[in-house]
Parts: C-alpha cells; sequence; structure tokens
C-alpha cells in the first residue's frame, strides 16, 4: 500500500478525540502512516494511547501508541501535513496560525473559526494576539461541510469543522433555504435533542448520571454557540429561526425536528426529489423516503446524516427529521471526511 | 376517620391503573372506602392485585385486594359511587352510558368522551350503539382538567380525563391563549417528548426495550389523536398549531418545548404574573421563575404540571417549557384530582 | 393532631437527605413538628429546601422550608429530640457526642458508628478528640437493622443506621445464618449491584453519564468499606463470606444475588416457612414465594427489603436475591424506621 | 483483490444475523464475494436487506443487496462454501445435516450443536429425522471458540458457535481450570449479567422497555441452557461450578463475575503470567492487568472478551471480571472468527 497522509491530533483525551485516533488509526489510506498523538503543550511526559483509551487496545503483538508532548519541532520533523486540533477553542485560535505558518493544513474541531461575522464569533470571547492576521486567516478559514463547500475544502489551509447541532439543522435546510422554498415570515424552529457526550468529559452536575439519567432538560435558550453557523450557513436572521438543544439521557446522537412552512404547496414526492438530488453525490448523507423518518438509533456509530420529513395535508407545512452521531458526523467523523476531501481520498473512506 | 366516595376501577392491570390502585388505596379519605377492582366483564376468575403489580405488596397482616369480574349488578350492590374506567376507547364508549344509567359518576381515562367536535373524535372510530344519546352525553361531558374547569368538573356526572400530550401542553398555552397575547399568524409549534409508559403495557416492536433505548423517534407526525384535544379546548386551527410527539428512552415524564411569538413585545416579569395570577389557585400547577426551566427529573412520580419561559431578545419570542408524568397528571393522579374535586376534597388531597 | 417528635437534619443537600427531608415533611405523625434543615457549620447562609430540592416544592400557599447554619444552641433552642445525620462520616464522629452531649438522640446515617471492632472501623480512618469517650459511645451505639435490633434501637441515644449494601445482605442471610444451617467452610458469595446514586452526589470520573451509562463494573474487590458490617453483624469471617459490589447503570435500586449452601438438604417449603416467620413481624421485609425472584423495579422508591430465592435440584445450593432502594431503606427510610422504633411509632408510618 | 470465500447466511432478521451481515459485508477478504442473505425456506418474497436493518444502507450509489427465499438449489447454484446460520436451534438441527450433505460447511450460531452428552442437550428438545447420522454429525461437530479448538475448527465440517454466555465463563476459567489450579471442592461461582440484545428480537413482557429499563433481575436459575456448555468445555459438574443470569437495563454486553478460590495461594504477577502466556496468540482475548477489571464499555461492539482479575488478601481467593459483547464475541463476531480460521485467514481480519 501507497504512503497515505502525514496527520498529528492535539487533544486525544476527549471523547471526540478517541474517536479522531480509532478512525485514523483504522482509515485504509492511513496504514503505513499512523498518526501522531499529542497531550498539553510543554508537559514532559508521555503516555499510553491504550491506557487513555482501553477500548482502542490490541493483543497482536503490537504496543500501544505514545502521546507525546506537543511541539512544533516535533511536527515539523515528523513531516506532519494535516494538524487536527480536537481542544479547546481558546487553544485553536491561538494554534492554528502557528500552525499554519509551520506549513501545515489544519482541521479544527472546536468554534474558534467557524464564524465570519463578529457578532456570532463574540461568544467565544476569542483574544486574538495579532488580530489582523486573525481576522484574515478567518476570512481565509473554510466551513467544513463538504456536502456544501467541497471544492473549497478541497485546497484549504484551515477548515473549521461544523458544530454537531449545526451539521444536523444546516444539512436538512440547505436544499429548501437554497432554493428560496421557505416562508421565512413564518419562521423556521428547530428543536434539536443530544446525547451527553456532546456536553464533554468533565464530570460536572449536568453530567453526572443522577442529573441526566432518566431525564430531559433544555439549555441553552435564545444563546447556543452554534447559533450564529446557523445563521452564516443558511443566511437567515434571529427573526427566521430559533434552535433550541436538549440534553438526552443517552450517550451520543443528536435528533433535530425542524418546523418550517413552504411558500408554496408541493408534494411528498417533489420534496423527496429535491433531497435526493441536492445530496446524490453526497455518500454521508441519506435521504429517507417521505413518512420513513430517520431515528438515532439508525445513525449512532455511523458517519452518516440521515435526513427524513413528512409533509401536512395543506402541502406546505415540512417536519424535517435529522439525525447523526454528535461524535462522528458532528465531529471526528466529518473532520475525517473533510481530511479525505483534502487529500483527493473517497469521501466516505475509512467512514463507512 | 369518616365515610369515603365509594369508588371502582375497571382496567387495573395497566400503567395508568396500577398507579390509581396505589393512589385510592393510600387517599387519607378513603381508608374506610378502598375501591373495587374489576377485571374483564364476563370474565369467571378472580386473580389479586398483588400478583398484578408485585410492588404494591405489603407485609402487615393484610391480604392483597381482590379483582373481580365486571358485572353492574356488583356495582350497585356494592353501592358505588364514581367508576374510573382506564380501558380501551372503545369500552369506555360502550360501558360509559350503562355506568351513568346506573346512577354512576364517571371518570373516563381514554379518548372516548374528550372530544365534542365530529372532526376531531373521528380518530377514534366510534360506534355508538345509540348514536343520539352519545351525542347528548358527548355534550355532557367535561374535560377534566380542574384547573380550566373546576366548576363544571364539581356537578359532572360523565369527566373525560385529558390526553397526557394534552395536558403538557394545554396548561402552558391557556394563559396566553385566553388572554388573546399570541401571534397566531406565526403559528404556534409544540414539539413533545414522552416515556415510553405512554406507549401502553402491550409488548411491541416499538416498545422493545432494543428499540426505544439509546434512541429517540418522532411519530404520528401530523396525526396523533391528542391533536383535537388542543384544537377545543385551545380553540385554535390546525393552520395555529402544530403538535409532534417524540418516544423518549425514559419510563415516564413528558417534556414539551412550545413555541411561539407574542403579538407585543412583554418582559419577563410580566409573562411571570400572568402565569402565576392564572394558577394562584390550582395546586397541581407550579410556576417557575424566569429562565429556571423545568426538567422531566424534577415531576416523575409527581402529580405536578411544572411551567417554566424564557423570553427572546425580541421581547417577543417566548420558549415555554412544561413537564409532567404521563401516567400521574397526564392520567392517574388527574382522575383522582378530578375525583377530589368531584367529591368536594381539597383538590391535591391523596396526590402530595 | 397531636404534636409529634421534634426533629432536625444535618446535611440535606446530598440524595439521602433530599430524601429524608420529603420523608418527614409527609410523616403523619411529624404534621404540627416540620423538621428543622441545617445547613454547613459556621455558614452564615440561609438557603431555601425547595432551591436545593426542586421536586419538593408546593403550589398551596406556602413557602419553602429554610436551610439555617448549623449550630448547637439554635438545636436546644428548638427542642429538638432526634438529630438525623447525613453527614461525611468524618463530621458524623466529631458531630455525635456533641449532640449526644447536648441531650439529643443521634440516627446517624454515615459509617462513623457502625462498625465495633478496630479491625473493620479502621477503613474509616476516623480521628477522635477523646478516644475513651468514642470507643464507649461505640460501645453504646446500636447497629440501626430495626429486624434485628427493635428493642436496643427503642431505647438508644445513638443509632448507627446501616450501609446500604449491608443491609441487602444481612436481612437475607440473617435467618439462615442465626440458624447455623450454612455450610461455612463452602463459603458464601454476595454479588451485589447497585445504582449510582449509592456513589453521590459529587460529579466524578465514576458517576459521568458517559461512565456508568450503558456500562456496567466491579469496584472495591475485597475492599469495601461495608464488608465489616456482614462480618459483625452476622458473626461471620472473610474465609466465609465474600462480597463484591458493582456499579449498575439505573439511579437507584440494589439487588444483591448471594451464593451458598445449606449442611443438609431441605425443601422449598421449608426455606420459605423459615423466612416468613423470621420476618413475620417486620412490615418493611416482603419475603417472596420461592422461585418468584425479588427485581430492583418493585422496590425503587419504597422502603421494603424484598426477599427471594430459588433451591438447586441437590436441596442444598440457594441462591437468594434481595432487593432495596439504596437511599431508602438503603438509607434514608431506614433512617426513618429507626425514628419510628425509637419514638413508639408504627414501624412502617410514613413508609407506605 | 482475490476471490474471497463464498458464504451465506440463513437468518439475516435478527439482531445476531444483523452483525454478521454488516460484518461479512465489510470483511476485507470478501469484498468481490459478497455473502448470500437467505429468508424463510419456502418463502416466495425477496425483501431488501437495507429495509430490514436500515443502519446498514449507503448513499455511494449501490443497491441493498436482496434477502432471498432459502433453498438448497439456489446455494448449491450460487456455489455457497460456508453456510451460516443464525437461526432457532430446531431449525439449525434440521438444515445442519443437509447442508453438509449438500457439500457446505456450516457455522451454527444456535445451541443445537453445541452439546455432546444427552444429558446436557436434552434441555433443547431435539428431534432428529435419523437420530443415528445427527449423532454422528454431534461427535464431528466442533464447539467453535476458536481459542480453545484452533485446529479442529480449522478443518471442521460444523462448527458450532458457543453461546454467548459461555463463552465469558469458559475463556476466562479454562487457563486455571486446564493446569488444575482450582479448589473444586469449594466450587465456582458465575454470576452473570447481559444486556437485552440477548434476549431476542421477540416483543415479550421481558423485553419491553417498561420491564427491563431501570431494573435488574435474574433468570433462570440453575437451569439456563448455556450450563451444559460450563460442564464439558471445562469438565466441571454441577456440584463444582453454578451460573446465574442476570439482565441488565443495557442493549448489549455481558459482565461474568466469577468466583474461585486456588488450591494454592499465588501472587498476582504468576496468574498474570498464567493468563498472558495461554492468550498470547489469542488475538481477540485482551488480559488486563492485575487490579485493572474489565468493563462493559469497553468491549461493547468490539470482538475482544476482554479479562481482568483481583487477588485476595489469603492469595487464594480470585475473583476474575470478564467482559464481551453478546452479539460479537458471543455470537457473529465469533462465527466471523471461526470462518476466518476456516479459512485460513488472519484470525481477527474483518474484526478490529
Amino acid at each position: 500500500m501507497s504512503q497515505g497522509v502525514k496527520t498529528a491530533i492535539a487533544g486525544v483525551t476527549g471523547y471526540a478525540g478517541a474517536e479522531l485516533a480509532r478512525l485514523l488509526l483504522n482509515h485504509p489510506r492511513l496504514q503505513n502512516t499512523p498518526p501522531v498523538f499529542l497531550g498539553r503543550m510543554g508537559a514532559d511526559e508521555t503516555t499510553l494511547l491504550w491506557d487513555l483509551h482501553p477500548q482502542l487496545a490490541r493483543n497482536d503483538g503490537s504496543k500501544s501508541p505514545e502521546v507525546v508532548p506537543f511541539s512544533w519541532e516535533q511536527l515539523k520533523a515528523g513531516g506532519i501535513e494535516i494538524l487536527f486540533m480536537a481542544t479547546p477553542h481558546e487553544q485553536s485560535r491561538e494554534w492554528a496560525p502557528q500552525a499554519i505558518a509551520n506549513g501545515l493544513r489544519v482541521v479544527d474541531l472546536s468554534g474558534a473559526w467557524r464564524l465570519y461575522e463578529r457578532a456570532n464569533s463574540a461568544v467565544y470571547k476569542l483574544e486574538d494576539a495579532d488580530p489582523a492576521a486573525a481576522a484574515k486567516l478567518q476570512a481565509e478559514a473554510v466551513f467544513g461541510a463538504p456536502e456544501l463547500h467541497r471544492a473549497e475544502i478541497k485546497s484549504a489551509r484551515i477548515v473549521a469543522n461544523p458544530g454537531c447541532y449545526s451539521t444536523s439543522v444546516i444539512l436538512p435546510l440547505a436544499p429548501l433555504v437554497q432554493k428560496n422554498l421557505v416562508d421565512l415570515d413564518r419562521g423556521i424552529i428547530a428543536d434539536c435533542k443530544s446525547g451527553v457526550s456532546g456536553a464533554g468529559k468533565a464530570p460536572t452536575a449536568k453530567t453526572h448520571f443522577m442529573h441526566a439519567a432518566d431525564n430531559l432538560s433544555a439549555y441553552s435558550v435564545f444563546g447556543h454557540r452554534h447559533t450564529g453557523e446557523l445563521y452564516e450557513q443558511l443566511h437567515l436572521t434571529a427573526d427566521q429561526i430559533r434552535f433550541t438543544p436538549h440534553l438526552l439521557p443517552i450517550p451520543r446522537g443528536i435528533l433535530s425536528s425542524i418546523y418550517l412552512r413552504l411558500k408554496k404547496a408541493t408534494t411528498k414526492d417533489a420534496l423527496d426529489s429535491l433531497f435526493r438530488s441536492f445530496y446524490a453525490e453526497s455518500p454521508m448523507v441519506r435521504v429517507h423516503a417521505p413518512g420513513n423518518l430517520p431515528q438515532i438509533q439508525n445513525i449512532v456509530r455511523t458517519n452518516f446524516c440521515d435526513i427524513g420529513f413528512e409533509l401536512g395535508p395543506n402541502g406546505r407545512d415540512v417536519l424535517i427529521i435529522s439525525c447523526l452521531d454528535n461524535l462522528l458526523k458532528g465531529a471526528a467523523g466529518q473532520a475525517v471526511q473533510n481530511m479525505n476531501v483534502m487529500c483527493g481520498y473517497g469521501e466516505s473512506e475509512g467512514l463507512l
């Protein structure tokens, strides 16, 4: 097998990092070029990936990959070409320019580079050492939804991997909104529900089993950080779309219930055709037949975004249901999909 | 302790029946008049309540109450005053007139008597032996939401206990809709999520653990039977309100996320006052402070309906969250609450 | 209604504290003497019980009970007779002697006073200001299993409420062990499984939803703190009984699978009679018919300990299954049961 | 890529069948020889695999594989070499001889061919048309635990894929029992807990979400069908080993807690070495360091059997914990592992 792209993962300790490690270690193109795993910058200690994530261990005579302290020197010495950053947004904001200055291409899984408008990105309270350079890099960054920005991703130096909720709302709405079919005066409602892994690995009152189990709760109403991605990617205003996240008592998976009214009455077949033709060349989107609504169960541990809909008796009211795995299509899987596009690999390679 | 009302429960085998049995057995007013438990009409066998529902068993020297075959003779002989029907809607439709002819008052937990307009009740495919008499009884039936129809319930011969979803949508909307504050041109969205007990005790593909666990799914989109209750009780049209149920991977509890826009901008305090004054005399409704949204966890195994809201930056967009236990405030608990009102007991007696 | 005993709860913030608050607030004997709720000693602030535990809130015109800073002066001024301590064992060890010096009776829910032998209690690393006084008080403390020590509890100044696991193992074994029926050379195995509330309210890696959900794990093998209670209460040695706790992916409930061999072959009926006669006067223990094994579902949110068994074909091998709710019969419920015994109330009053 | 073995799956509708379909479709050796999927014998209709198992669907231009009616003619015409039977044991018992007569090799996932002694297999109530031929085939059948019978599996015509519980008990015990280290007079206890998928896809009272969720229950005490496999594979008697299954409130995964006493005291290191050397050449078994006990979470959706242990202070009492995914190492994954051995492929190919 030929040589694959040389990759490194910064931030391999979290849930998305673990999935990224698994996907890259098993990626058919990277069998001869395993990823480099990076710990905290300045940290001395080297740890073992299998100690961090026991589910990745093997008994085939191989040894655990090491997680080595982060340094630019090492990345350059190793000839790393693509750096995945599964790091907090502050760190991603600080490191990405340095990575690019060092000749790396970046796929950033945080929210640091997703938002182009100050009004939206302000929610992250980012502080740039060189604001002008950061603004320039921001303008160059590509929002990493391959279904919408495939061509730009191909040659991008920095790809901002989308939010999990945003992906689950943008993909199902894009076909209708781009064709200007939605009655925006009526408004769009995106009622979204996510498993607990979306809240991260830190033990908190919210992620305590006793709080999350047998429960459901809404949070960040009128203020979730992913909202700006909806505005920018779908060219909508706060008046036109509302988004509410809820915490589901399950480990992973997002289901978004999206309510809208079409400007003109249509048929189920017409809507079905619209979705199918829009995603005909997108292997990671599965369009369901009308009335056959997606469920979380069918997408968990896959990189698919499933989209289905039901059309009301008036031919105008639509409920779209979309489902994806927040750690895969909503994070690590989409990051690998972006890598595939950046390297000219098959878009779904290593993801099926 | 004085004598309490004499009650009987038809349909004690299901989840709501079990809760009803528990509530009536522990009701402070009924300590000297335990309910009669009824099995299928025409059935010969007598079974034991503790065998059906082992969680109700005791070790205090007492014996299990019996579940006896259903017969009108027995109900009359026992001097039964109120008959609870936790039976399928076909059976409730058939038996309720007979019960009333026998001098009983009825609290029916099925959907058989909730809907006054043919356009809505048609969903139940009810067949009446005497359509004229049924229509007359229907006109007399009171929709058993004590918070809205307390006075009528007090003297009702037949109370139609509301649907679980409907209760969770009607109670939070009533204050706003009755005061004509909602921009109905914009439309109301009720995105509702319920635990699995709402799907009943019959083992089906849908209620199989492997389907329900770690999953979320929407169902009965644009066609759930409870929809008509929203139209009739809130005086809304299909154009003005949409309702979608989802199946949560938890045993019990409903959370409804209700989206609406007010005609005029308001403040959180004004909205809070509105809810609080509307429900000032309703002990089973708890209004939460603005921004402190209800969660399923706090209402499970209680008879409360918790209501909270968040107001958007424009002062007009509102998200209301309501929570209740589908087997209590959504079924058996509300039925006992209705009994309390019918008998002049304290409305929350035996329910705290 | 007459005056009830005056109680106070120290440590009302945790899971057991919340259950204790609920039980005492609803206790029929205490309707005129609600408990006093105590926060941390030396803390200034007064908080509201309903803010801590929203599930306890009401809408009946009443106000939330206050949680006041802890002080001995206040307890004496209020005439408190029984102090419940749902506090860490270090605090219980320090405060209990002071409480008794102040004339209070104590029900301690921690492990501080359960173990009489140094070899066992050493696991708690207790430091006594006055070791001799502590030893004396320890000798006076009564292990709060009312089924085994009813008479001593009645007059006890200090009751050490048993551990949740211990209760689930001691109660089912006591009838067989006291009658010397078990082949102790073969050894007893207690394989116990508990819901997550047993691990406490502190958010940790272990109580994170992502760790506990869809998982099962054994912990504290050969070293769980409750082991000493088994040795002392059943008069067994480490050679004769082994106990392993497991963490179940459920909020509450313990199921213990207890394996033993009888010295002589017996029949199901004989075993059944043995259990039934042993617990004939114990309203909080439910003995199941042979082969009808207890399940967690039937005891959750009750104060019952359910006991059932299966007898092997050789008439000697026995599997006993016991179930209880770790927060009730395993903690707060048993504490109230102890209070009932201490005050001469019915043993199950306020617990059904 | 070269030609792979030609396979067919009978019984693709169940949970194990779905996993088998997924594994074979993705198996690197079978990319040019996809499996044939078979429905019920005599059934006319052809269905689509993606309709049965939506999680397997793709959007890459390919079409769903068909599930065709079962017939021997078709299998022969297709040149099928290995037939996987994920069928009820009655059907496996009837069809396996016919398959072999038709020149196929069989991997049977049911219990029909696992037990060699009448005393054990009687539990399946098998009726053979030709008892003598069945007995002969039974004698030839190989118990499909590759770790124990690798050489025989290589050339077997019929492989009896082990039970899920049995695998989880036999693999951890084999090293100790084969070396005669266990004090069998003391007896071995295997307390096993399994997720709900082990109970099959049929909706029953037991598999209803409301029964399984938030619950734990023991079942088939002293009589589970897998017990005979323990006796035969480990050469133990009912006097020497007891096994109790429990139903866990999770979709998949088994954890077995195995209690035993060694004849002589040993050290953790010595035990660790024993396990490691026994499984040095077994890529699907992962031995954990002493005290680092396996958890279900780390093996779910893998084909690994994880084994760990804790040694008591006396150096003789051992608790072994083993974990595996009942649908993979306990069923479909082990079946593919057997196929790998039968075909001379790498034992873990397509399973990592």
